[in-house]
């Protein structure tokens, strides 16, 4: 009997394009769905596409595996997951992965592999990035694991990646939740990028008063400069749509009300308990709950402001994308940031060079851009910030009078530009040479006895605030 | 043999004083410690202010308590306490209570309640906010549990609350974890409170040109009007403070890298959880982050930017008090709202007039400013967020000019004022008309097939993007 190579279980979207994907490059592949009749459509529709091993029973679709067993699970993360853990583990052997391919907690990610290690099967936290175009046609991987995992795997996942310049876009990112936790940042800065453009777009039709179609024009131009990305390109698309039942512009009859899920929320929590500074991330994730809430806005709705008046020269379009460019910068640095802290905290050692170039290509926010950040990581890989890079830095110095100038005009005419102003503040406040943070230390040791260290003598001292004010080392 | 109405155990400064209080206010109180040498020198010390009962061992300690037994933790939150429940729950019996007075997690308060519920004792996981002075003083008092619990124990702790205008600073919150809960994000508030503080001294110290002990003047001025509070107030005196052995600046000498801890941390992680935008308390948790970050301000430090000049004419403290009395209006808004959220998730009925209530006294944020919040809620107790109140409404209206001319000015001369800003955009979010959402909503079914809603009508719509971009009903 032909054993397959590789399996996938759970063929939702997803997971059938990954099947095909894996098919289509020449890779027998054994198919599972928990309801059997999604495994038959798919060898029905698509079984032309190379060699589909379809099985009905969990047991049978372990049995059509070469060893070690790779079998890819697609399902929902949480409950599903653990469920089909549950389900595989018992009939598998030492040697065999398991690769979770949903976008799971890594914390999650960290405790099944724990789990399932003990038991001599590898368990691969793997993120994929792309949506289903990608998972056919070539998504951005980001797996975890054990680097022996990765000799068995590695080959037929960078196989199916999508491809820049000849490289494939998947590279082992580190040990247990390691892919996880990447592919959770590479969401949350997805998050931030959406907002950005959100504002730039918001600036241009409230200030400049640009009609759609005009700022899908402005879009498609920033799209053949430095700015060139997927998400760019698809905005200009988005705004020259007209919608077809009132032949308005389709930006005008689409609720604006966004909605926010886990990995940009998880993002910046985990952030939070990491240290990091992620208010680029951060603000895109409130802006979308922001707009979400229907009986507040109508509420605030009548609230004083400026009207949105046009108030823009002809250099206005290129002052937002000076902005634009300028704040995505911070929120990318902020990103990186975030990986690196938590390579730091979890031992993961994670070449964050290798994960800009593996989201080149495949992934939402592939970008002319991340090869600049891999440059930038090749040149020194040890960089506190992207911001201090001879390219970065050239270039947030060349933007940032525009930058002010745009963060001003949006506070002045009443257009929220809350990813603007954070990056803006986020620069300046590690530019500068002292944070008003010495005035908040002061107060904590007024209040608290918190105590405070001071900038010409090492220790910690307290001031007697309630008595003489004398100081006292503490 | 004389029992004890109440017994603390754990006799850091917070217990002590608290301990102290009770024996003031004429209630018997038995105390323990770990170690009692600590429970000796309290009553060695403050013997003579009241009856205290020391007992050296748990048992002793239970015994000597009048029943249902009040026995008030105050030790270390997380793995200590919960080692202490384990030590004195099998001493007690059903209907006995255990407070828990440190600054738990409400999630552990919650698990703790349920557990302890089982066996018949109350568990009362208790906010307290004021710091040692306030422990001793009069604290602002936040206890959650069972109302029953709240019944036998209410009057002590109101007794030793703070008091304004004779209403004492303490209220039943809510259920389990509802005191706990409040307690966080008054800490919250607390840190965005402390941010926007931080930044109108920034900005009249670089963009006013003003020395640290004419600001400190300016703080006096505006605590006397509707900025009146502790945190202006001790501003003013940490401003007008001189370094004894330098003869600078107080705020000069001190090191400034804040720090941030649990609670601030925790209100954010929560708010996201809940779906509430917080920007005020984040930037407030990021800007300590940021100041932390030694290594990385120090390769910053020479980035490009416009030098502070002192550009403000005799009007821009005006125009600073009126930005940061705004600024702070939508923290509030936003850590109530996050309050009125958790609330209705957890099912604690909270009453949000009666928190601004409780917290004019006693705790770190009082201010006049919280009778304002308390008279908004009494005005309309369903109110969804603070910021369509008729005062603040029209101070938010009146300051909204100035307000943005701060932002604008901050932005222009590089002084990073991210919590001014955050606070602005989240006010023209929540007023717009429209917001660019709308495109956030297009990116994503352009991408990923998230389909959107339409303004014109219900239902949910894709657009066939990779087609002939008709729209299907989803």
């Amino acid at each position: 009997m032909q054993k397959a190579r590789i399996g996938v279980t759970g063929l939702a979207v997803m997971g059938r394009n990954l099947a095909r994907n894996l098919a289509r490059h020449g890779h027998p592949v054994a198919v599972h769905n928990r309801t059997s009749a999604r495994t038959k459509a798919l060898v029905e529709e698509f079984g032309g596409e190379g060699t589909f091993l379809p099985a009905e029973t969990p047991e049978r679709f372990v049995e059509s595996l070469e060893r070690p067993r790779r079998l890819v699970v697609m399902v929902k993360a949480g409950g599903p997951t653990d469920a089909v853990i549950d389900e595989f583990a018992p009939l598998l052997e030492p040697g065999d992965m398991i690769v979770d391919g949903g976008n799971a907690n890594f914390a999650d990610t960290r405790r099944r592999e724990a789990a399932l290690r003990e038991r001599g099967i590898h368990f691969v936290g793997t993120g994929v990035s792309g949506g289903e175009e990608g998972a056919l046609l070539g998504p951005s991987i980001m797996p975890g694991g054990s680097a022996e995992s990765y000799e068995a795997l590695g080959p037929l996942l960078e196989d199916i990646s999508a491809k820049v310049d000849g490289t494939p876009c998947c590279v082992h990112v580190g040990p247990d939740g390691a892919g996880h936790f990447v592919k959770m940042v590479h969401n949350g800065i997805e998050y931030a990028d959406m907002q950005l453009i959100a504002e730039a777009y918001d600036l241009l039709r409230h200030a400049a008063g640009l009609a759609p179609a005009e700022i899908a024009e402005v879009f498609r131009t920033w799209n053949t400069g430095r700015l060139e990305s997927y998400l760019i390109e698809i905005t200009a698309e988005v705004l020259a749509h007209t919608d077809a039942s009132t032949g308005k512009p389709f930006v005008d009859v689409v609720l604006d009300q966004a909605e926010q899920k886990g990995t940009g929320r998880w993002t910046v929590q985990t952030a939070l308990d990491l240290g990091v500074p992620v208010g680029g991330i951060a603000e895109a994730v409130f802006a979308r709950s922001v707009s979400g809430h229907a009986a507040l806005r109508e509420a605030a709705r009548g609230l004083p402001g400026p009207s949105r008046t046009v108030m823009a020269g002809s250099g206005f379009a290129d002052a937002v994308e000076k902005a634009l460019y300028a704040s995505k910068i911070v929120a990318y640095a902020q990103g990186f940031h975030e990986i690196q802290a938590g390579s730091a905290e979890y031992g993961w050692n994670i070449d964050l060079g290798a994960m800009a170039t593996i989201w080149r290509g495949g992934c939402i926010i592939r970008a002319r851009f991340l090869d600049r950040i891999r440059a930038a990581y090749e040149a020194d890989p040890e960089t506190p910030t992207l911001l201090t890079d001879d390219h970065f830095a050239e270039a947030v110095g060349d933007a940032q009078g525009a930058w002010r100038e745009v963060v001003a005009a949006a506070a002045r005419i009443g257009v929220p530009a809350p990813g603007f102003s954070t990056a803006l503040a986020y620069y300046d406040s590690l530019r500068a040479d002292r944070l008003p943070a010495a005035l908040t230390q002061g107060q904590r040791d007024f209040f608290g006895a918190h105590t405070y260290r001071r900038t010409d003598r090492d220790g910690s001292f307290h001031t007697l605030w309630g008595g003489d004010r004398t100081e006292a080392g503490a």
